[in-house]
């Protein structure tokens, strides 16, 4: 599948700043940076992290990075593609939120914050190419863009499944799940842990396009981008911050409160419990 | 259609504990309620109060009471089903609300309240199986549970139809039916007081699923309510709760004003003229 | 088109008071007023101001007016339809938004606010007969009625296309929006400016009804006019209120800042220099 992403030229050297050094020299290799059309200012990132995509530490940094360069380098729009056959993201990585101390994940989730508010709050048109299954974190990059087309392949679900973990969903991550499906589904796949396959997807509106070749996927996404950039910024951009906005400010003042939340619930016994099980289960799974 | 409610056994004994003193003796007549699978905590409320299983006092009281002692036995899930044929619940009773002294509909009124907080407040999973018409506030019990199925038949209605005799929808209720259909068809159906199909409920979102026979919707709903409870409690539990918590704290914070408002809109004149018409065809129907 | 408006007696005589007097001589020929079926009470608003109905000041005096004398009159249903062919309305003269001084602005912009306020608050049943394109402020006068019924033939559209013209679209026209067709519907159709046929429009839920000719349409919506006033006023009217009243508060109560707010993005050098290569454009397209 690596053949369909066009390079220009890569924007996420190995030595640009970086609040975390010592994530430096490995975002390259995890993400693929590009301009695809210069013209259009169209600008790419390829997750590549193998197996999973996996949102570790480097993963969440280096898109936060990535998205600050694109905008740097004055462009409109943005891809987020996967180099991983099968895979989009697989979402947050389950040893980082198991057995943890309080500070390390404290951290942890004001960089899963921090990414959440880079995406969904810039303003260039952010379209999603999910390509792979995308559950969980996986699903919330998804939904943090503006237009989403998904692969119609067995396999390839997108969904907010972390009650099957018993992890709850926090107020927000629902809450922009909700602003895309509205809430009856948002009710219903959350308590329920709901992965849906592309064409399901489509229907309740978790997605905007359904492909079935990643080349077709990648040619509807240009034709799709082409599309609204045609629309001036002056127009394009204040509808797009007139619809995040106040999830914006409402994640950006409660950022220690929602991290404080967020490890106490994953902190109970109970929780760590059936995490613990369900790693167990992965292990197994692969033995 | 009394054969295919499985009973293991009588929760509601005629000694249980009720604030409603002079209804104890009655309570098991109007409800069944039976633990219908002791290793998933299922539970089952039927409904039972010919001819039309109408809100008196005793039905609201009995379906507080039931709702607790399945909770106090560790039931994970709860099944609102109607032993009446073609009837769910046909709502309030209008005789309740006509020609009544203040007091008296202001304790109705927070029997109603009551109820609605119990049912749609539970950390059970709810389901409504909604057999026969469901107008009103049968519509209302059945848009308190976390999901619905609806037997496909002539008759077989759903629907907050309160403006047709002239009652403006309160707006905790109006806000309940919005979280299921969505703002348009809320606007629509309430202006107009539609009363659905199972189809056009199915399609506008209003239930989940519709079934051909009484049969075949008891066995959805069950093999439903497996699904769902696979979900471990730490993960559904709080998603439930942080779907229904702002609905539960608004209507706690104003049950006083609230049922004043409701009062004061039914002892309108105009009001109770439409309500007196309507009770007036009803009784010439039947002559 | 004009053989199918039936008229029963004029309401908009030429000496009626209006706030702005130099527009007193031309509202009749502007607007066709006229109570359609005085025992129903549906009255009927016919826009007739070739070639397209734009919104000037005196359109939309005119248009408030006429709602407050249909009401005077006891109207429980107003129609609003266009006596012009293939349009609608265009929506707000962009002549009146480009180069202008900020006080007549302001002042302009305080007219649409008022007629937005007075057709989307009346308590009358608004039903909008969309023979004919409805962009921008045409869409918004369609969805500030209680139903809508659109012409399914080319070129008959409707939308807030704003973004295409680099104009923000206000927070209140953008809410009134999302009451109609959810969050999703409203993010996508306001950054990319979208135009919806009737058949996209109804799929999406701006539309409520499609018709294939004129006649099909008006009779379609004086059957539903006549559905809807089945319900006593007792019921439908709180019914609306509880629908229209947050919108109606949030915008009487800032009207002066939402003013300002509009004047401020439309004087943009940027914001006027795009709509000055649109009206540009339409010129040369003229000539």
């Amino acid at each position: 599948m690596g053949s369909i992403w066009r390079t220009t030229r890569a924007l996420c050297s190995p030595h640009h700043s970086s609040r975390i050094g010592r994530l430096r020299m490995s975002t390259q290799e995890l993400l693929k940076v590009d301009i695809i059309n210069e013209k259009q200012g169209v600008g790419e990132i390829c997750m590549q992290k193998s197996p999973v995509n996996s949102l570790d530490r480097a993963m969440l940094a280096g898109l936060v990075d990535s998205i600050s360069r694109l905008e740097r380098d004055g462009c409109r729009a943005l891809l987020i593609t996967s180099g991983v056959r099968g895979i989009f993201s697989a979402g947050l990585n389950l040893l980082d939120l198991y057995d943890q101390q309080k500070e390390d994940l404290l951290q942890y989730w004001g960089m899963v914050q921090e990414m959440f508010l880079r995406l969904y709050g810039t303003s260039m048109l952010t379209v999603a190419c999910i390509t792979g299954a995308a559950p969980a974190a996986g699903c919330l990059i998804s939904t943090s863009c503006d237009y989403r087309l998904m692969l119609d392949q067995p396999k390839t679900v997108i969904g907010l499944n972390e009650s099957l973990v018993g992890l709850p969903v926090p107020d927000w991550m629902r809450m922009n799940f909700c602003d895309v499906v509205g809430r009856r589904q948002t009710d219903l796949a959350l308590q329920m842990g709901l992965l849906f396959p592309a064409r399901d997807a489509l229907r309740i509106g978790l997605v905007d396009q359904v492909a079935d070749s990643p080349e077709q996927l990648r040619e509807a996404a240009l034709q799709r981008v082409a599309q609204f950039l045609k629309v001036p910024d002056e127009g394009r951009v204040p509808s797009k911050r007139i619809s995040t906005e106040p999830l914006l400010s409402y994640l950006s003042g409660r950022r220690q409160k929602d991290a404080e939340l967020f490890v106490t619930s994953l902190s109970q016994e109970s929780v760590q419990a059936v995490m613990g099980k369900y790693l167990e289960a992965l292990r197994n799974k692969k033995a």
